[in-house]
């Protein structure tokens, strides 16, 4: 039997932050035929609210350390705040959203981060299950699934996950049951040959055109792990990765990551 | 063909805001066989989230005037911190929690409420629909439901609504397709005939006897409304009303209010 088509697309940063800018996605979002499923961040919203709270904000390489008092943060922000705004409006678009985090239908188990490198990450989970038959079940029955990035240790608490993440683990899940395209938007209009030039947008990019963009410098800095990340998914069976910006969503565009 | 037995409980205020009494309700949550819907407040920890951002809480009548800035506060302390805990504890007793609000998968949809005696109650939600075959499917999957005081106008806004109106509309829409029983948890044993007097709890209520306690004044107060919801539920077709305390949810006990 064929596999049906499936978009997995992640939407984070500023996009999700501002009420236009998250409704010129979500309509976007709307535009794309088909099957799908949408993961968001919500970063510097946490970030905001943790401030208003007298909570210190602490990033190591990147990542959110996350204590007792920052998950609850999150909790409340990507759980309550951005996952809720988001079902809200995509519902008033027409599209049977449902929001998620890992512990709802227990959907994506994770296990607290041991200390890395002398870092205690604190309340971060690192995914190691995700139940594709379940969210199979609801994308099977015209529901979009709205993933927080909050994973279940299983054990009664929410661990924080990187939004990135819970997209490919979710992608890779679904690779069995579903012909999935996984999509990253973030601020630029696809992976550059030129970092501040926006019309040099790399088309294609086969895992030797990744080698040599690393050997001549092309690709540098936090693309690298974004790429990474890609061509991981298509290892696992996802059958394409698309890095673009939002608005391109349905228009097409970006740069397309594929095998070979 | 017969009905499946339903029960749709609410629990609020202070079981829900401390970590020991809401593992000790939810504890007895499970215990409580057959098929469930868990309906929660939150009231507590919004004021709390609410003091803490610099937002003053007004109450008007026992609710909340819910403006732009308590509807945020709300929106993440109801639909993340609180339902997102609740669903991670039931999940780890082996109960497969769902939250949700109204938006998520439209379940709930209410209007803003026109000023009323000249009370502006902000994004306020009366409710006006409740998809029951959502609910059922979910229900009739072994999925539980657990649902959040928020309810959803349509048009992309969530609005604040009540946590035992939620749950009475919840049971009155399933009572089509179920036999529910809709059970309100409190702090007191069950509706007593000397307030202070935890031994008073009355067994049983008719509407005729509810009449003669309200005139002879044995009940009054808050609990009139309470009794006028549960006598409404009634005559929408639940089954059975119960007021009660959590502890006892598996055990029996509290009030019966019963038809006739």
């Amino acid at each position: 039997m064929e596999k049906q088509k499936l978009f997995v697309i992640k939407v984070g940063g500023a996009v999700v932050e501002d009420e236009n800018s998250l409704m010129g996605m979500l309509e976007m979002f709307n535009r794309v035929a088909g099957q799908k499923v949408l993961v968001h961040g919500g970063g510097r919203s946490a970030t905001r609210m943790a401030e208003k709270l007298g909570i210190e904000t602490r990033m190591v390489n990147g990542r959110r350390i996350t204590d007792a008092e920052m998950l609850k943060v999150v909790t409340m922000v990507y759980g309550g705040l951005v996952n809720k705004n988001i079902v809200a409006k995509l519902q008033t678009l027409g599209v049977n959203a449902l929001g998620l985090t890992g512990a709802d239908l227990d959907y994506m188990e994770s296990t607290k981060r041991p200390l890395k490198d002398g870092v205690d990450y604190g309340y971060v989970g690192d995914v190691n299950s995700v139940d594709s038959d379940i969210l199979g079940m609801l994308i099977r029955q015209g529901i979009v699934p709205v993933l927080a990035p909050l994973t279940f240790d299983g054990e009664g608490t929410l661990l924080n996950t990187n939004a990135d993440t819970i997209a490919s683990e979710a992608a890779k899940a679904l690779a069995s049951d579903f012909d999935v395209t996984l999509i990253f938007c973030f601020e630029k209009r696809g992976v550059l040959r030129e970092e501040n030039d926006d019309n040099s947008v790399i088309n294609c990019i086969t895992e030797e055109d990744f080698q040599q963009y690393k050997e001549d410098g092309t690709i540098s800095g936090g693309m690298i792990p974004k790429l990474e990340n890609a061509f991981g998914a298509l290892k696992a069976g996802v059958k394409e990765v698309i890095i673009t910006r939002a608005d391109q969503l349905s228009t097409g565009g970006g740069t397309i990551i594929v095998k070979e």
